[in-house]
């Protein structure tokens, strides 16, 4: 089902950009986790629009409220429910969106799905916002990787042609990580940053948008999670990854880069380190037939430019089935990269949590 | 579960490099298809170990088996069932990799997953074999979707750094589909394949593999399939994809090139054509929102070389958890990508049947 | 996952006894149906408490405040999710209930799962309270349902030892149904529900409850609904009645006195009725195989006793591994079969219309 | 879907009663377990056709043949897959049933869902032969239970109205288990054994069947295993039992009989038994708010008459929409209680099984 993720955990997300409220079910949390939830309103607030110049002017509080799954603030084994109510939305921006489809974005396809019933109104559950319930899960259940020794991070690894120094893939250190959850920007290198912000800017006073790449990593993953063919955590991590709206492409470790290398160029050789097996490079992102090889998990999301921009378009009316032109009025990001760097984490939290409580493999 | 893919369509795939036998069971196929079994050998063997300079020595006739399903040859609502004799497999080969895992391949992951009974054999049921089931399921899909006039073909689009001409995202012609069909080496550029058999041949000389890109297309597809959020037409698809060994990488439509593109270069206009929306560029691949805008769906899986070279490698030893060196022998593609291009079409053919069977979304 | 119910529909409960509040999110509702809110609201109040002798005195508005799934007032095709504040929980009446397990209630199995960090107020996510979020979904699924022709409709056959007159199997009229949804005591004989309030208040005033069963009938459905093995109608019903708490049996057609057949006794006769093959009899239920036959579906399921009585009972302490007494407080129905009757009915309506929504089995 | 069942396990079975062969994989068995053939062929020969007076003078030998899951006789981790040839199909019997089906059986019904294409000869999908690799599968997991500790016996609790002795849902002994696993017709009282065969054999004379009811007790179940809800342990036992053929009715500890009892008399008190809790009677069969309590799960599931006799009966001609005698020819079991009862314990087994995976409630 579209709103409905996981194997061991369900997470269930509900909503639109404009109905009265957006949420999520967890169910399958193990009790006895003690919800820190300063922690997890931080994090909420990294992806909360209204932030930057680069961001949406619609301001929404984002604070979730917890329906149940709670008991003295730790998870009792019902179902955690959090809604966070839409509070600044102005509908009457998207009236014309009714007939005339925005180019690229679902406004077309939620309409030939869902007939003229559909919810036009801010995309409706077709939505950036329906990121928040999935952030409020992945919140959730980074804070419960941390207790497992697993960490997430991720930063804006490209901008347009700008790109950020990348992780280092075996050695990702804990300074990295940290400080990406403090920044305003999140990036490793703050000279790239500065030009990636720079190109944001450029392509917002040109009343354009602009495309880029999150790069994120999870270190401490044991081996052995995951499953071969199918079920694999590629398989579950890109099922995810591609519910964040203008994802259009996943790669691990070399990724597409791999296309041109030799086998001598991306195998990684076994070593012992520590008394443990260990790759000595982590070409193969952390992962080996579906299945975690103790290294850090590594992978990349291509984000599409925000399709909504303020230049005139071409569109077509679909009551008159004639072609027409658009301007996209709204408040909308130019760039939706730095508010989807916590969306990739809290995805790739939830797929590694739901894979860590799969049953053991072997007597 | 690993094994076991779709929401409409259970195609539950079973077997080892060298178990008995491997097989498929495709549950919720449709009563009354007339099975095209020509059709179907036609399609196996395009996958089919041991045709070319390029391909594993490994012959087996890979004839399935048709267990259940059927009466009469037509398709009768029981799942259908088919099985493939493990005939050619010679385990001496892997003797070693009991306690040496080949770098970049699953073997230390398995050992990890199933621990010391895991079945180490030619990767046991994390081989390329098992892509012959899934093509069965795959080639009965392609004869069931070209009922509902729907094409799907793929060719190779990169193998190292020598590239085939891309499939036009717009107008893919019918004739470079049926050129596709009956290519020994599937490219569209037949001097882009010349200059791939030599770069394929240089790493075999070289005791080395390479890696490369594999493009899809399919034509015909409706709009409105697919869901939102976690169900969409590319997480179903990526979700099956990253089922096939030594797939890194998946992107639709414009992909990770999209992130150094401005929303006015990768938005795709709305246009009335024939009477019917469709836009005029095709950057989106064909899905917008996880729904097929009615523009064919388009996708590239990266694969990785193959893992399996001759030369040297380090390895270590499970047993003693020491460092060894490992020289591979067995028998492998230098190049997984030409056998691969069949394996990309039975995967996105399940994955686009499995979304056409979907119960309509509205009223 | 334990809230998650559904194939092509997916119903996510969530909530509580005494968690802030209570929800439901449903998944899959094709778009354009017009919710009738006074009709979901009279089925809501069926179930509702506080309204007879025989029900808990605990008085709850039980309004639903829809969040999600609509535009206007008609299904969208996002999730619709609503939501049912807890407002009169009286959580201290449950103190002593974190240490001393009420027989025959899930105190102790949820102590086990889920640690000491369970919800033991009220029964938590194990309380009668859960089916509310049912209603809401089933009460949908009854409004489309109707659309398509097909009326669900159930009442008390059976309390202590006395017995409601059965639905006819084979005309079960329009008549007995409308009765049914208006009863203030749903039976077909009131004489028989005049006996069964008294064996209820007869229990009360005892300080002890009383079992029984509801028998359920729905006309109108298709045949062809449903499928083998382990998904057909039966099993599904089977599935979510047993979701019901307090539900001990399930049974089809004839059920358990079908044990005492024989096949000529058993069997129902195939006739051309109105040009169309119907059973002269309908000793089966309404599904043959797992699949519905064109006659009325119809099935019984049996109620224990309300475990929870004013009596003393002999329980333990599960901090200090002893037996105690337990004398249960707070407000419990003396039987909950009244109020089950719509939750039969809404499990009914959720079951048939997500097989309903199927793929069709046949080109 | 149909043919697949399981959350930690997915079993998918395959098959027709006149396919080449039927089967069945099992997918997230861990790796290491010794599977005892001998033992398993012992189980599958409790199930087969041709025993007794009283069964289908059918003859299959029903050896499975294993394709996949092991290596040197032990699960390696990889779907485990077996398949038993149809070897005695004499599809000649059936010719008329593709135009006139057999009441009661799913002959119809399965014409409405698959139309003509569907496979007529013996039942199809629909047949009792399935339950063959559903028994594969029972009797693995039956092994891999007792490595916990845990027993499944079954026994014929009543055939027409002759009852056997129930179980003794506290102390149900080894002793009984085991006389049972030998015993050629699995009764408790041996004179009602008696009986109840003198019962089968009129049916058998009268050219008619008789039903029965089989009861199952699962010993040394731990506690806290299931969910509440949708996903209880008897939901989940429910989900699969009804996918055995002919199965009406399930119920659980005192199932049905409850509904006429009141909370004092149907309650169990918690004791302290051996320094554990337990409980003193067993009224709830062993599991409370879907989870298990320690005690026995106990169940009963009512098989309705074998719908084939000799006897002529009305049926109707589907291709001329008019009413017809039809008299059954075949071979058919005048019951099929008593091949039932592996079936019934092989089901109980996978569903306990599958649950028993489960990941932990609580941290």
């Amino acid at each position: 089902m579209s709103f409905v993720y996981g194997n061991n955990l369900k997470i269930t997300v509900f909503g639109q950009s404009h109905s009265p409220a957006i949420g999520v079910s967890i169910d399958g949390l193990p009790a006895g986790l003690p919800v820190d939830f300063d922690e997890l309103s931080s994090f909420l607030r990294r992806r909360m629009p209204g932030q930057g110049a680069y961001a949406t002017k619609r301001r929404e509080p984002d604070e979730a409220e917890f329906l149940s799954g709670l008991a003295d603030g730790v998870t009792c084994g019902a179902p955690l429910a959090a809604i966070i109510r839409n509070t600044d939305a102005r509908s009457s921006d998207y009236d014309n969106l009714w007939d005339v489809p925005r180019p690229s974005h679902a406004d077309y396809t939620a309409y030939v799905k869902y007939g003229a019933a559909r919810d036009a109104r801010g995309g409706g559950a077709f939505s950036g916002r329906m990121t928040a319930p999935l952030c409020v899960a992945g919140g959730i259940c980074l804070q419960l990787l941390r207790r497992e020794g697993i960490s997430v991070a991720a930063h804006i690894s490209q901008i347009g042609n700008v790109c950020d120094r990348p992780f280092d893939p075996v050695h990702a250190g804990a300074d990295d990580m940290n400080v990406l959850k403090e920044a305003a920007f999140p990036v490793l290198d703050a000279e790239a940053g500065k030009r990636m912000l720079a190109v944001i800017e450029e392509a917002r006073q040109g009343g354009d948008s602009i495309g880029g790449v999150v790069e994120c990593i999870a270190t401490g993953v044991p081996a052995g999670i995951g499953n071969p063919m199918f079920d694999g955590m590629e398989n579950r991590l890109a099922a995810i990854l591609f519910g964040i709206p203008a994802v259009k492409g996943v790669e691990f470790g070399n990724g597409f880069s791999a296309a041109a290398l030799r086998g001598s160029e991306n195998n990684d050789a076994f070593i012992i380190h520590g008394g443990a097996v260990r790759t000595r490079t982590n070409r193969h992102g952390g992962i080996l037939g579906g299945i975690t090889s103790g290294m850090p998990v590594l992978f990349r999301a291509a984000f599409k430019p925000t399709p909504s921009i303020s230049r005139e378009q071409e569109s077509v009316s679909l009551s008159r089935l004639e072609e027409v032109r658009l301007a996209v009025t709204g408040r909308h990001d130019p760039c939706i990269v730095p508010r989807a760097v916590p969306c990739v984490e809290a995805a790739a939290a939830v797929a590694l949590y739901d894979a860590l409580l799969e049953p053991r493999g072997h007597i």
